[in-house]
């Protein structure tokens, strides 16, 4: 049963675990610690949020929200899709910064075997479709028209791209991870330099079956 | 001071964990039940290995010279890059294999932050360079020539690639990973129609940049 009461109790409870898992981190982000936090009893927290995966699938919708919000303005006013991938890369690692200091316990949470915090588990459908879909409007909505086969399994394959580019800036230890950065930028000045050749039949039938095989990683 | 016998005990207790990780992963795996086994003292195990990282080095060599011996007869008959590299990437995870059920936690232990277990680790350089330098043989071996530049940056972007490659297998749940196997496939196929554009000047100065980015990561 959902009231404005159980409601603002809800909000109250995912605030503080925004706030901690950027201040704290994932490891001693608690439902507990929270609960103290918010001077109420732990049973209550648990009530709206049975575990911890729970408070990760609403800070990944969370991250989610805040990348669309981001990258909206500047998808708006580029057509070419090269520098339509390019803000939304550097928008969506914009919103990891945050959490930065604790990011590698993020990373490990979701890549242990079966991990609910995994972005690809099942748990993680809402966000991750959310973000398939910014994806989607991103390719879509470029003037750069792709081959029909390539634009309907880009979105996947460029989001597992964009999961391997945040592990990357994880492990980046260059000041400000400025080397990913770099790498957006080097990475989808070569997209646009290659995207002519999609139009050729040798080179499009080569890259669709890899675009499936990436589409399809994780599942 | 290096005698034979005390070459032999170091051969024995390394063996033994060679065997421990196959069979108990790494988490299980420890000095002490690995002195146990040998029926010798803990101490005694401690000197030849202070640590458990000194083993994972010791299984890194193992995997790399494993690799090597498994590329060589393939890599004799192959003249053309891309089933050379093909070759190489099948023959590194054929090496995994054994490691299969415990893979996660090795890579989670490879990517703990500062980790000696990392094999972009100061610790983990003598596998490291010789797993390079067998890139380099498959590269500078091949009858399609690279651009000089190119050919310079290839081995160390690539065992980056490689690295990633691992991790996509590590995550593999399809039946006997088969889809990281068919990603090799897919992906040295398009490497082999896409390498004559490599001559384009413009295509090559878009991609050096990206190359020396990914030769880098994780330094």
């Amino acid at each position: 049963m959902s009231t404005p009461k159980s409601e603002r109790t809800r909000a109250a409870i995912r605030d503080a675990a925004m706030a901690s898992f950027r201040q704290r981190g994932f490891d001693a982000t608690t439902i507990r610690l929270l609960a103290d936090e918010l001077g109420m009893s732990v049973g209550s927290a648990y009530y709206h949020f049975p575990s911890k995966s729970h408070l990760i699938q609403e800070l990944y919708i969370q991250v989610q929200a805040d990348h669309r919000a981001a990258a909206a303005p500047l998808l708006a006013q580029e057509t070419k899709l090269a520098p339509r991938l390019r803000a939304f890369l550097h928008t969506g690692l914009d919103q990891l910064e945050p959490f930065g200091d604790h990011a590698s316990e993020f990373a490990l949470a979701a890549l242990a075997p079966g991990s609910d915090a995994s972005p690809l588990s099942p748990e993680s459908s809402t966000a991750r479709e959310s973000v398939i879909a910014l994806l989607r409007e991103t390719v879509e909505g470029s003037a750069d028209r792709l081959p029909a086969e390539v634009a309907q399994l880009a979105p996947e394959a460029l989001y597992r791209i964009y999961l391997a580019l945040t592990l990357a800036w994880v492990q980046d230890t260059s000041p400000g991870r400025a080397r990913t950065r770099r790498l957006i930028d080097n990475g989808t000045r070569l997209l646009a330099v290659a995207l002519p050749a999609l139009k050729l039949p040798p080179v499009r039938r080569a890259i669709l079956p890899l675009l499936a095989d990436v589409a399809e990683l994780g599942e």
